[in-house]
């Protein structure tokens, strides 16, 4: 099976998609990997595997690779007799932020007929947007921390929850551009930077020391959960903290949790999962407090596809490759051209 | 300015897409205009103006015009220099239902840079699926029916509010697949037609003579709304006559009604439209019962841009074309791999 990793993007998070593509080629270990590159410009590239180091991007020795194109069930390269496919059988969205998570590359492949691992459009939508996933929450009766909508054009007074709070631009990843804020003062200074990145901000209560915890899995012929992570954290995992985090290669030990707040994480995250989020390997990020638990985020592009998490991660995605939603087939037959056509009398 | 209309597309409204891109052209008047028309297959050819008639489709005539691919900044045909630019300024986006309404189009028009209106990604799949609309809503406080989601393998069971009910796919305009049901038998009935269409199935109260408003609009330079048109309609506006409603010319007389809940419609409108829907002429479906509104639909792509529910329709899409949201510029620097790089010793 030949699978093509798809990384790089017009995003924010390009560079950690390029060290989350190289984490996870050691982690699949396929020998069948093509790696296809979406370079800042949206220029695409294939990658010969012995280039998969960070250096050759960063110093854009990429540029002179092939170029292909996304096509009709296939990628695509240009040769002398004209345009050859690459023969994927599967591509794995691997671009966290911008293209990658909020719908652009799923409705490319999708339009394509090509098979991949990764979020629908519509899963892209609902977690690439901080408000639309609050309201998606909410909706499927799962709790969210309250939140506050602010506009580049309202007026800055007090949030109703009091201070501290945590600004967080609506739709990016990978903690850039949020930053939490004791007073009005701060807020101000915050708000000026979380601009900086998105026209819609939120603002939530910030709250020290709550607990957090994560859980990744998909549905391929059953449930397959991850185990549950606490992950170590500063205030904010600040993003070069992050990004070390998307390169990490180690696995991690279980949380030690009661096992009934297990089953009930476990369960939220079906609860998320299903149905809109299938063909994906989709994180969820959660809180607890006082034994409530809260939707922080989903990331269905989880970096290096949260392979960490899992026991035998190869193998989970070889199941998840043969459980991939497909859209269906709309026959167009053109009979109610006919028979207007015909009730007018223009036939 | 060059506009290529785009429509067609793989999708149960395709037939659709075809009367009203060649309603939408006679409406628009433009000479400088482009139609792309994407096949059941979703191959892409360009039309010559002469042949914008419904036979010309129904006929498979269209497979011996021009090929075309939408690429960057620009809709491309080959020529035997290599490839020619059609030179397009603007897209407009009318392909209904799945394509044009669920992100595909958008998604694509983005990835490549190109200017378009209609519906971005996220206001695609927010109004594409009435679920998520409904989350939507709500989360915005604008007021829905009730529903209910019901699963292939859920065990049928009398629906909490009762009958009649109505049943709809989720992911479906045109009121394809959708019916109405008195009882336990029928209900049976109505959801085996609806799961022809969709997996995830929603069912409402059904209430038989509910007042229902229409009005549609676009931010500009500031609000342009259109009239308030009560819809003339059976028990519920079957395929047929919805068809033929998108191939309408005349102009609409405006609803008698209070000025108030004019006003109070038209608020509601802006609720829904701003920032999510900016780029898009979209039209809200609005149920009144006892002075309440309750938003039903939205259609970011409605029939031949619902050209006529406005004065001057060519005018406002040519202010609408100069007030398309773009996208964020980003800058990928290589900064963070240099730092990681060197943090790690590797520099």
């Amino acid at each position: 099976m030949k699978i093509a990793i798809l990384f790089g993007g017009s995003s924010y998070e390009h560079e950690i998609s390029i060290v989350s593509a190289i984490t996870l080629k050691r982690a699949l270990g396929a020998k069948e990997s093509a790696f296809v590159y979406i370079d800042p410009d949206r220029e695409i590239y294939i990658i010969e595997e012995k280039n998969m180091k960070s250096t050759y991007f960063s110093s854009r020795e990429y540029k002179k690779a092939k170029r292909v194109r996304i096509g009709k069930g296939d990628i695509y390269q240009a040769s002398m007799l004209g345009e050859k496919g690459l023969g994927v059988d599967i591509v794995i969205n691997l671009i966290h932020g911008r293209d990658g998570e909020d719908g652009k590359i799923s409705s490319i492949l999708d339009f394509n007929s090509i098979s991949y691992i990764g979020p629908r459009t519509s899963a892209s939508v609902v977690s690439y947007s901080k408000r639309l996933t609050k309201y998606f929450a909410t909706g499927i009766g799962v709790e969210v921390l309250p939140f506050e909508m602010v506009d580049r054009d309202d007026e800055r007074r007090e949030p109703s929850f009091g201070f501290p709070v945590i600004v967080k631009p609506d739709r990016l990843g990978s903690s850039i551009g949020v930053s939490v804020a004791n007073s009005m003062e701060e807020l101000d200074y915050a708000l000026d930077v979380a601009f900086e990145f998105d026209d819609e901000v939120l603002i939530e209560p910030f709250i020290e020391g709550i607990e957090e915890f994560n859980i990744a899995g998909c549905l391929t012929s059953g449930w397959e959960l991850s185990i549950v992570e606490k992950p170590q954290k500063e205030k904010i995992l600040d993003f070069d903290r992050k990004y070390l985090d998307f390169s990490r290669e180690e696995a991690v030990s279980e949380a030690v949790i009661e096992s009934s707040l297990k089953r009930e994480l476990e369960e939220t995250f079906q609860k998320v999962y299903d149905p809109l989020f299938t063909g994906s390997v989709t994180r969820c990020d959660f809180f607890v407090r006082e034994g409530r638990i809260y939707l922080n985020e989903i990331n269905p592009v989880p970096g290096s596809m949260a392979h960490y998490l899992f026991d035998d991660f190869p193998e989970m995605m070889k199941r998840l490759s043969q459980n991939i939603p497909l859209e269906r087939d709309i026959k167009v037959n053109y009979s109610y051209i006919d028979s207007i056509r015909s009730a007018k009398g223009k036939a």
